[in-house]
């Protein structure tokens, strides 16, 4: 009997050990929980994060998985800084400019009026002191941020009439985030901001007059044209680009190969999403005149726009004065756009300029 | 002894299992080579290959490493995609635009004179039916091929003297590869093609009259200017993309988790090129002028253009009469451009006229 119970045990023992290495497996398997402002499936901005969650499921080979709940979920479209920070999920997607609330310094890092282009952009964020700024800013809020996808340079927005003057805006009810808002302010309208799901409906039931929302390739989509047919070009984010967001307890408890397959996956995303969003909007904007005759595509008057960069210069003047890590963030943003912008000007728009006109 | 014997048995067995995780994982380190076509440390070139190994490693936990041999170690900087198809690599970072007296169809995935800018092109490869057009073409090489890395538009080219008319371009003998080299072969010049590390010494010695490499981020560390301080802006190189190729032997044997992690390690190290280099010649265009009073920065002359644009037409007219592929890639280009260029104007190129002019 001693030695049927020695072999048993044996045998009980190399079970559990050859049972081990899956078991682990199992017990490694990291799951976190993503919170996005958008809505399930709106292209391009919440492919851009499901696209991010299953690139790092296949690139951990399953080892971190990522759900991602879309604002009807959590019920907070506007309140992802608020839910990552206190960990009720390990990340979120979302834009910058929506915490200027909070902190007006979270807002530099989405886009600024009359301020850099997509490429001169990105290039300040990771290779002129971008990135070292928005660190300083958030690790106050115990998150880390990311840049989450650029739009591109987006539409000024779509209006019911034409704006012909600055006395035009006043009293104008419009959703428009970020600085931009701060600037229609001074100039007499009465500024909001409202997630994407509400915005049509905000719109159709007059609880705003107008609205910017991104360009072509999203805004047509939405259906403004069918009650502001009014279409402006742009001047107010000239390379507005989202955010991710993650929870710095959660992000100190990741392994190593994991924080640098979810940094590269957020990359990758993030310039996919321009690269998407450029061809949706090519595609947009090149059937819209046949497909919606009744839109009509304005640029602002020249001396609103004109009043529109006075009031931001002293807008950013003031806030400068009072802030001094506004003041930091303006000053490498324009130090660097002006760089940055002669370079633009001998590259992309010099032979624009000899291909288009 | 019977029982002895069957408990050491079941001893070694045990130990056997036990070790058996680590020894699996020691066997499953997976080693690439990568041959560039650049020399070492040249940035940002060498950089963004590098950059792509070390995430490779990072992403894998050290699963898979991928080794970098730069031009001087195989000697072979024009010589990549053989190397690779050969399977004596199984990586390589080059230009696809190098391969034109190859197949010529490998041409239009780097730029096309007066084609694309970088934004257009990136939104064609991969959400405008590129990537499966170069799928088709590098198919036949039995190699994948992947966007490597942007530099932006770039500079028309050095000169030693002024260039007035096509009669100037005339028996100049200059490096230029591509599309661009064939149109100006049309006009008159002795084209050849160089890599970089034999570019200023070829200028220097009188066996080239002009080159062009890139753009200022780079240009100015090669001293071009020395010899040839007339610097043109750019006509021909409107979105140049460096190239990844890859053994499709070796991608076959790669399991799915790492090549996941391959493929976005690339798409990270393309985007981050194109905004480093984007930095790079912000910063050395800024300071240019002060450093090298002597550089004379010209744009061609509007007839000399015109030239270029109707021999460009011309080519690709006749080239895709005697190639169904090309022609096929031409069309899918001229058909993204047209929609993607109106776009452009719309956001960037409109954007930028009010806050440069």
């Amino acid at each position: 009997m001693f030695r049927n119970k020695l072999i048993f045990m044996m045998i009980a023992t190399l079970l559990v050990f050859s049972g081990s290495s899956s078991v682990a497996a199992e017990e490694k398997v990291i799951k976190w929980k993503l919170a996005m402002t958008w809505p399930a499936g709106l292209p391009p901005f919440a492919w851009t994060v499901t696209r991010f969650a299953d690139n790092v499921e296949a690139m951990s080979g399953g080892r971190m998985t990522i759900r991602v709940d879309d604002k009807n979920k959590h019920k907070a479209a506007l309140g992802i800084l608020d839910m990552v920070k206190a960990g009720q999920y390990e990340m979120g997607h979302s834009a910058s400019y929506y915490w200027k609330g909070k902190d007006i310094n979270t807002m530099p890092f989405t886009t600024m009026p009359f301020g850099m282009t997509t490429a001169e952009q990105d290039a300040w964020y990771f290779y002129g002191g971008g990135e070292a700024l928005a660190k300083e800013v958030f690790d106050k809020h115990g998150v880390n941020q990311y840049q989450g996808g650029s739009t591109g340079n987006q539409m000024g927005g779509w209006f019911r009439k034409e704006i012909n003057s600055v006395d035009d805006l006043k009293g104008l009810k419009m959703r428009i985030p970020g600085f931009a808002g701060e600037v229609l302010a001074e100039l007499g309208v009465a500024v909001t901001n409202l997630p994407a799901g509400e915005l049509y409906t905000a719109l159709e039931r007059g609880t705003i007059d107008a609205l910017e929302w991104v360009g072509p390739g999203m805004d047509i989509n939405m259906g403004f044209h069918k009650v502001a047919p009014y279409y402006y070009t742009g001047w107010h984010e000239p390379a507005t680009d989202l955010q991710f967001l993650i929870n710095q307890d959660a992000w100190n408890e990741l392994p190593a190969d994991l924080q640098a397959i979810v940094e590269i996956a957020m990359v990758d995303s993030k310039a996919r999403m321009y690269w998407e969003n450029y061809a949706m909007s090519a595609e947009a904007w090149s059937k819209m005149g046949v497909d919606y005759p009744n839109i009509k595509v304005r640029t602002f008057p020249p001396e609103l726009i004109a009043e529109m960069k006075a009031v931001n210069a002293r807008l950013i003047a003031e806030t400068s004065a009072r802030d001094p890590m506004f003041k930091k963030i303006m000053d490498s943003q324009a130090e660097f756009m002006a760089k940055a912008r002669e370079w633009t000007k001998m590259s992309d728009y010099l032979y624009l300029k000899d291909n288009i006109e």
